[in-house]
């Protein structure tokens, strides 16, 4: 089955000062707008749908009837039917098509079955011992097979890969023609983001930045309510811009990015010599770390407080940039911290941003959707039956 | 007249994941839209419109028809009227409503008066010798005043005046009810950025840079196709970014920002000594520097050499966060340097980005449309009327 690179559904659903290619565009756009708009989200009628996407009630009730023939809507349980057709609440159909979103980690492969009302059904998790690109393809492909095996006669429609940017181009052709349903690829970055903006803190922001912290680093943003993806979906390598002309070495090759400051790799460095260090184990160290800055340890909130420095002002970058409403802190180190990390960081944000970007936003910490990269996947790999 | 700040035109025309506040807005923003096809463009039919800006041909037709009747467009002459009335051309209708852009810059203020096909009929220039706001509006007022008079009975419809960030708190109240016609105030970075987007190098682009480079430095931001303004219009402070912390003291107040480095007031520190520094005076400095590196100077090419680097590292921070197509180089820095300042950075810019996002992008010197600013301000002043 061919593989999509790169989500096109989002450029597709670009505004019309875009040259969107088709007219048809911006049909299947409509149809992925009204399915996000039900995320998270109570049940609503045409006509609150029309008010809320700034689309005519016509052009509402054409999606709708599309996306219901699909299977992929139905009328609410206890709609108000009273009023006519118009007043009937409408709300996702769970089942029909199941999708599959795949997290590629450094350490770990999590895949998790979703319905098309992105219900979890299973999840499936191993650990990836050894870093050769075949053996993590099979680490992918028997995730895969085993959320598959968890629903009786899962009928999987769609499968949403994200690997990082390190290891796309290694792991893409293995991954070709390894299964009988369509599959997307993209990035963890973008996944996560997008699950943020869908089911979490970002949920009706329209400027926003997901920091994501932990091996890696990168800066997911939504800008006027859309992700950004930037000519060839590599926007958001916020961790290898450069904070230091010529200082730390970074595993991409240069010296003085974001990432050798702010990334677990650059806590575990700071950690050397101090009791929070379990030797080669970033997990351990970071949850060690973090509890003992919940118990007040004065040494921890200390090395909190140096961590917080560059992370701060390679934050504040981002805001004099991006002018983001919201600053989201996401990934598993944030999550392992919490709020002693955004509470850490934000003074250094406010220290270096100008006072305008800086008051425009707030810090908060990610809902930590459980897992934001395979659910961002599997809303990514859904979509590609609304544009069809 | 009430004054409009920031346009919220640009933010209407948010796609539809946006929570448009009301249905018209969609209306209001294909009237953009297909106004702004237009620009430097060639006349086109009805189905031409639709399929390029992605819209049913009927929608097309409500909003031609909208935009004939209130005199915005009309049908080309010579139009192939042989097939039908969806095989007319249609055109920008000239004279109509005539509008003002103003650019408010540090030593002069220009006012260019346009025809709603963005004509340029007349223009003005005042220098600025008193940055007192009160005088800085006096010179506004005079300058539009002249425009007025240069063309006979002009029924000015709208104004747009261009601030930069760091006057307009103190002349804005100054500006409002000055005039007897709408007023829309942006900040110059906008307002060039829009205007290599609508007639310049960025036109047909979708992920675009534009570094204004002049006394003051900044970054506009085309993000899959549509101008980034952030949560509060003030998205693109790439100057005020810090490239070394702790470093050159900022106009800003902070320490080590970008425009410390590479603005024009960079330059001439660069140059003390020099025999090219004609003090005080950054226009005749910057003419100097240019002459001499047409004409091969050794002294001069080593200037820009290294002007080049910090430049280079602040603009591979931004195509590595943002992964645009074009840097377009902006401002009048840009402008007298020319091609070899684009040449200097991009070896530059090539050392510190990533490999993917470098590859996608091209850099080119800007069309330093004459005068940007003016330009850019008198399209977001016209657009007034096509929001009512
Ligand atoms: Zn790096
Ligand atoms: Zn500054």
């Amino acid at each position: 089955m061919k593989i999509t690179y790169c989500a096109r559904s989002e450029r597709s659903t670009r505004n019309r000062f875009m040259r969107l290619k088709h007219s048809g565009d911006l049909r299947r756009a409509h149809r992925v707008e009204v399915v996000r708009s039900f995320y998270g989200g109570e049940p609503r009628t045409r006509l609150e749908l029309a008010n809320q996407l700034g689309l005519s009630v016509a052009t509402i009730g054409t999606i709708v009837g599309e996306l219901t023939k699909a299977g992929f809507l139905k009328e609410a349980a206890g709609a108000r039917t009273g009023g006519g057709r118009p007043a009937t609440q409408l709300t996702l159909r769970g089942g029909g098509s199941l999708v599959v979103g795949v997290d590629v980690a450094e350490t770990y492969v999590t895949a998790e079955l979703f319905d098309q009302a992105m219900a979890r059904l299973a999840r499936k998790r191993v650990p990836v011992l050894e870093n050769a690109p075949e053996a993590v393809v099979e680490h992918v492909l028997a995730a895969v097979a085993a959320v598959r095996r968890q629903v009786y006669e899962a009928p999987v429609s769609a499968i949403g890969v994200s690997l990082p940017g390190q290891v796309e181009a290694r792991l893409r052709p293995l991954l070709e023609r390894r299964w009988d349903v369509p599959v997307l690829l993209d990035n963890p970055l973008k996944a996560i983001t997008l699950a943020e903006q869908m089911f979490g803190a970002a949920r009706d922001q329209d400027d926003v930045i997901v920091v994501n912290l932990g091996t890696g680093v990168g800066l997911g943003v939504v800008a006027g309510g859309r992700l950004l993806r930037g000519a060839t979906n590599n926007a958001g390598e916020w961790g290898h811009t450069v904070l230091e002309a010529g200082g730390q070495p970074c595993r991409c090759g240069g010296r003085g990015c974001v990432e050798a400051y702010v990334g677990a790799g650059a806590l575990m460095r700071l950690l050397e010599g101090s009791p929070f260090l379990v030797s080669g184990d970033q997990d351990a160290t970071v949850a060690r770390l973090a509890e003992a800055v919940r118990l007040g340890d004065s040494a921890a909130l200390e090395t909190l407080t140096r961590f917080a420095r560059p992370l701060g002002l390679a934050l504040a970058n981002a805001v004099n940039m991006l002018n983001p409403e919201l600053i989201v802190f996401g990934g598993w180190v944030s999550a392992a911290l919490g709020e002693p990390l955004v509470s850490a960081v934000t003074p250094v944000i406010k220290e270096y941003a100008l006072a305008t970007p800086f008051e425009a936003a707030t810090a908060v910490l990610g809902r930590h959707l459980d897992n934001p990269v395979s659910l961002g996947m599997a809303v990514l790999a859904f979509e590609t039956h609304l544009l069809d």
